[in-house]
C-alpha cells in the first residue's frame, strides 16, 4: 500500500513537473512571436519596432489607422529563383494563346517558347518577355483570368522541391505578417508582379485580401456580353508599373499613406524602402539577402554572391542599406527555418 | 406632511414614467439603424439587404471578407449643386498658379477666372475646366497638396448655407455608412472627383480611410529634394478617370472585388451599379434623386426636374433603374432629415 502511495506521489510529482515545463514552454512561445527566427539583432529589431509603435506611452507610438506595412513578394515572401512564378504561368499559357491565334506560331518570341528549347527560352531578353506577358495576360475577362490562374496554381510545381508554388513561402516572413497584423498593422503586398495574378491566391496564402495587393496592373475595358451582362476585359496596356520608383508611386496611388514598415529584397524595392524610411517617427526597412545556397539559394552581386536574372541585390543597394539604417536579413544566419508547409529544405 | 409625501410620490411617479419613456425611446432608436429615414419601402430594402447578407443561416449570406459597399460622393454623400466642391477649390487656386506663372495671366481660361466674372466662369466648357484642374492639381509635392486642401477646407464655405463643405453631408447616408460598417461591410468612396482631394478629409468626414477612397487619380513622379529626401510630385497626367465605365474599372483596379452594395446619383454611376448588380447573390444598387428643392435642390431631367451641370440623372437612367431593380431614393419622401451637423434646412 505504501509503495503504491509513493508510486502515485512520484507520478503526481512527475506530472506536476511536466505541467510546469509545459506552462513555461507555452509562456516562452507565447512570448516569442517569431519562433522560426534565430535570436539575432535583426529579430530583436522587428520586435522592438512593434513594441515601440504600439505602446501608447511611447513618443514613437503610431495610431492604429496609420499602421501600414508593405511587403515585396518575389524573393521576400516566397521563392523567386531561378524564374519568377508568374513568368512560368505566362510561358505555360503560350500554347493556348498560339492555338487561339495560329499566326503567332512562327513569330518570335512565341516561336522560341513553342520550340520548348529551355536554354533558348532562358535567354529571351526582357523585351520579349514583356511581349509574352502582354499576350498571355490580356484578351480574357477578369473572371476567366482568375479561373486560369487558380487552375494553373493547383497543378504547377516548383522544379526543385516539386511542391505547389504557394507552399514555398518563407515561414519567418509569414510570422512577421501575422505578428504585425496581431498588433494592428494592415499588411500589404507591393509587388512588381501582376496585381491580378497575386490577388488570386494572396488571401489564402498570406492572409492578405485582394484590396491589399498592389502590383503591376494592366488596364481593363468595361463592356457587355451578348445577353447584356457587364464584363471587364483585360487589356494589353499597363496602368501601373509597380517596380522601382513605381512602388512608391503605387503605394501613394493605391494606399495613400506612407508605410511604417517595408520589406524587400532587391533594387526594385529601393524606392519603397527610401520612401518608408523618409517618414517621420518610427519606420523600419528590411531587405532579405539570399545567402543560403544550401537551404534555398545564394545570389545577387552584394557580398560577392553570384549574379542572377531575378531579385538583383547590388553592392550599391547594400551600401545604401548600411548608410540609411535599413536592416539586411541573412537567410542563413537569421532564419532557423526557411519554409512553411514542411518543405524538405535539404533537397 | 401628507401633502409633502403625496407630492414626493407624484414626483417619483413622474420620474418613473419619464424613465420608462426614455427606455422605450432608446430601445426604439437602438432597433432603428436609420433614424433619419422615413419609414418607407426604400429604408426597409436597405435593412432587409443587411439582415439577409449577414445572417449565416440565409442562403444569401455574404462572408465578411466579401462585404464591400461603394459610394459615389458628390450628390450621393454631400451637396454637389450648383458646382462640385473640388471645382471651387481649383478656381480658388488659380490666382496662386498665375502668381507662380505670370505668363498664364493673359491665357484662357485663366484670364476669365482671374477676371472674377462669375457668369463667364460658369459658362466655361469642360475642356477649359480640365485645363484648370490640370494646372491647379499638379506641380507640387503630395504633402504640399494635402496641406493646401486642408487649409482651403477650413476656410471655404458653401454659398447657400455658409457652412464648411464638410458639414454639408447627408445624415441619412452617414447612417447607411455606419450601419453597413457595423455589419462588417468595408465602405468605399468611388468618386469621379479627385482621389487625392477626397482622401484629405474622408476619414474625418465619413469615417472612410484614404486607402478606401477610389477616385480620378493623377500620376505622381518619384524624385529627391536637394538634401536627398525622397518626394512624390503630382503630375498633370490622369492614371484613372473614375467616371462612367471608369468606376467599374477603378473598382477592379483598386479593390479587386465586386461590391455587394453600390450607391450613386447620376449617369456617372451607371456602370458601377450595373457591375454591382450583375454579381451573384444579394446585391443592392441605389440612386439618390435630388427632388427636394426646398430642403436641398431639385435637378436632373428624370421626372421632369430641371437639367443641371452636375449629377445628370436622365430619364434613361431612371428607366434602367426600374428595369434592373435599382432603388431610387427620393430625398423629399425618404429622408426625414437631410443634413448632418444641424444645418438649417429651410435656408
Amino acid at each position: 500500500m505504501k509503495s503504491t502511495l509513493s508510486h502515485l506521489r512520484g507520478k503526481a510529482l512527475t506530472f506536476g513537473t511536466g505541467l510546469v515545463l509545459l506552462v513555461i514552454q507555452n509562456a516562452l512561445s507565447a512570448d516569442d512571436p517569431l519562433p522560426s527566427w534565430n535570436d539575432t539583432h535583426n529579430k530583436q529589431a522587428i520586435i522592438n519596432f512593434v513594441k515601440t509603435t504600439t505602446d501608447s506611452s511611447n513618443p514613437q507610438f503610431v495610431p492604429p489607422e496609420e499602421r501600414i506595412a508593405t511587403f515585396d513578394q518575389d524573393g521576400t515572401l516566397w521563392v523567386e529563383h531561378p524564374v519568377y512564378t508568374q513568368l512560368m504561368f505566362c510561358l505555360d499559357r503560350v500554347p493556348a494563346v498560339v492555338a487561339a491565334k495560329p499566326e503567332l506560331k512562327n513569330v518570335e518570341p512565341f516561336k522560341t517558347v513553342m520550340s520548348g528549347d529551355r536554354e533558348a527560352i532562358a535567354k529571351l531578353p526582357m523585351k520579349d518577355l514583356e511581349k509574352i506577358a502582354a499576350a498571355t495576360l490580356s484578351g480574357m475577362t477578369t473572371e476567366q483570368f482568375q479561373a486560369e490562374v487558380k487552375k494553373w496554381l493547383a497543378e504547377a510545381k516548383d522544379p526543385r522541391w516539386h511542391r505547389p508554388y504557394t507552399e514555398l513561402t518563407y515561414l519567418p516572413m509569414q510570422e512577421v505578417l501575422k505578428y504585425l497584423r496581431a498588433n494592428g498593422y494592415k499588411t500589404y503586398i507591393v509587388t512588381g508582379g501582376g496585381q491580378d495574378f497575386v490577388r488570386v491566391y494572396a488571401e489564402q496564402t498570406y492572409g492578405i485580401p485582394p484590396e491589399q495587393v498592389v502590383g503591376t496592373a494592366g488596364a481593363t475595358k468595361y463592356g457587355y456580353e451578348r445577353d447584356g451582362k457587364p464584363i471587364l476585359t483585360k487589356e494589353p496596356k499597363v496602368v501601373l508599373n509597380d517596380n522601382d520608383a513605381g512602388k512608391a508611386e503605387g503605394i501613394y496611388l493605391m494606399i495613400g499613406r506612407r508605410p511604417h514598415a517595408a520589406f524587400g529584397n532587391s533594387t526594385g524595392d529601393q524606392q519603397m524602402l527610401e520612401y518608408t524610411k523618409a517618414g517621420e517617427g518610427a519606420r523600419i526597412a528590411m531587405l532579405v539577402l539570399h545567402d543560403d545556397a544550401k537551404r534555398e539559394y545564394a545570389y545577387g552581386p552584394a557580398q560577392g554572391l553570384p549574379d542572377s536574372k531575378v531579385g538583383t541585390f547590388t553592392q550599391k543597394l547594400y551600401d545604401e542599406a548600411q548608410r540609411d539604417g535599413w536592416i539586411v536579413i541573412s537567410m542563413k544566419d537569421d532564419w532557423k527555418t526557411i519554409f512553411s508547409n514542411q518543405v524538405n529544405e535539404t533537397k
